[in-house]
């Protein structure tokens, strides 16, 4: 298999954490660098919890990025007190971890993109986890960026079932829904994992066990910032079984496609107030011979939890 | 392969005849009956459409049977003038067919499918093309009929593209959301045949002209009705190529279901003012492992394009 030049485009946010383990773990992808992106946090603290995040895991060779800090359509971004719920007020389930010892690069997240864009070209998968900014600001400075990337992995979006902000609107598409519509009907290929599989793949307190049960400094952290995560969950989503592992399952398709089943369709996200963010098919290219979406509409649960648990766990075990 | 006992519930309408058309065209279907429905035109309209269709066929063997005249959280019916235009003043494209010499059963449709489910359980299919209400009236009068049937095989909905009497809603879930939601969450098993498939079959005068070519009375009245359709189509939606043709694909799928590529999903139908209609996954059942309804995502244009014209040219050549 040959590695894939990966750069995850983040708002770390708890499962944006676990999805950064498994880029750094996954023998299939060679993590290049990490962007930071606003949502889940501001984009400074995105960027601080990546840094954390990767010195506790021993990779602090993998250079950080500073993104865009708002959406295309606005001058600011206001973090949304349920993210402070949801994620923690650090972002990190308010597990204290120590001051990074790095800081973010000096070049910008989306110069980086566009320079690793030409320098890979189709080796190069983006996974945005977060917002869609930093990757349409890319394109909008470099066009011709779309016909060089190999694909744009992202965790967003909702195609057949209803979204997590709205009854249309998964959060990280609603967060720049015209930055998501400039990627989506770009000729960019993106594989969209959006709700309709990441609500099908949970955590529970079992696995996180297994972490803590390691003895390591890196699994107790784990298991403490994922026990926050799952603990939210059974509050605002009793009908769940666990977290959903949103961030993480789009990094595993990222190395291996086959644990999601997709429609190969062209998508268009709405921009307009009464549906914004949706995202939908295009009924105008329906006989396009080559749709540029992938939507991941099943999941092979068991397979994808077994991988998720084989590599952060051998990760977290080498890692005291 | 074992007959299917199929009730059509038609508002017959110009796709309507060309699923009663192929419904009794396909020898792995037996048609017991046609329910009327109303929405492309009142159900008296539809129910005289029928007739007429069925006589144009040689099938005066085939009862048709008068279902229910409005959407059940109204008491009237009223047709939409984009009806008239779409399927002609008359429902069939102003082609001029002799009066029936048959009348409508005294059964009603409903108590017709109560009926048939208790005689033919698992070996009944219905299929509606039009509104649900006949189906949830028959579920509402005789709940035990849910267990017994074996497929409901409607056309309508839209899961994976936009709807097209709203940007969430198809016209026949739009007649009766209240009916389709009773109908989609019910224990009874529903094969959905909705805009995903249909907008990417269509038909064009190409093949119509094969049925005037073949110089009977039958051919030359159904090129007549559907070249109607077809430039109605090319009018109001001109980056198709053709005519949909919705109800004779879900036909299509009763007697032959690979033509499609389901999604397996519970699902429900919004019935607020906002979204009325739209027919989205179930976020709150994604775990369920039998899922209640197969959506059909996928179809093999090609092959069901060729059974189709095989089907209907046989039976229009036989029809003097």
């Amino acid at each position: 298999m040959t590695n894939k030049k990966v750069i995850l485009d983040v708002d770390t946010g708890i499962d944006d954490a676990m999805a950064i383990a498994y880029a750094v773990a996954a023998p299939g992808l060679d993590l290049i660098g990490v962007a930071s992106s606003y949502g889940n946090l501001v984009v400074r603290g995105a960027a601080e919890n990546s840094l954390k995040i990767l010195e506790l895991l021993g990779h602090t060779d993998i250079p950080v990025f500073m993104g865009e800090s708002h959406s295309m359509a606005t001058d600011h971004f206001d973090r949304m007190p349920v993210s402070a719920h949801i994620h923690g007020e650090n972002g990190i389930g308010d597990v204290e971890l120590p001051a990074p010892t790095r800081q973010p690069e000096a070049q910008s997240a989306v110069d980086f993109m566009i320079e690793s864009a030409h320098k890979y070209g189709k080796e190069l998968v983006i996974i945005p986890t977060g917002a869609l900014t930093n990757v349409a600001t890319a394109i909008e400075k470099d066009p011709s960026i779309v016909d060089l990337i190999g694909d744009v992995t992202l965790m967003g979006g909702a195609l057949t079932v209803q979204g997590n902000v709205s009854p249309f609107a998964e959060a990280n598409i609603n967060q720049d829904a015209e930055a998501a519509n400039t990627v989506f009907t770009s000729n960019l290929h993106d594989t969209m994992v959006g709700l309709d599989v990441t609500l099908r793949t949970l955590l529970t307190k079992k696995e996180t066990q297994q972490w803590r049960d390691l003895g390591t400094n890196a699994g107790a952290k784990f298991a403490d910032i994922v026990d926050y995560y799952i603990d939210v969950y059974a509050e605002l989503y009793p009908h769940l079984d666990g977290c959903s592992l949103h961030d993480p399952l789009a990094v595993g398709v990222a190395e291996d496609p086959s644990f999601v089943r997709t429609l190969d369709i062209d998508m268009i996200v709405n921009t307009d107030k009464e549906k914004y963010g949706r995202t939908i098919g295009d009924n105008t290219r329906l006989d396009d011979p080559n749709p540029s979406v992938s939507a991941a509409i099943e999941v092979d649960t068991d397979r994808y939890l077994a991988t998720f648990m084989k590599y952060l766990t051998t990760l977290f075990k080498n890692n005291k």
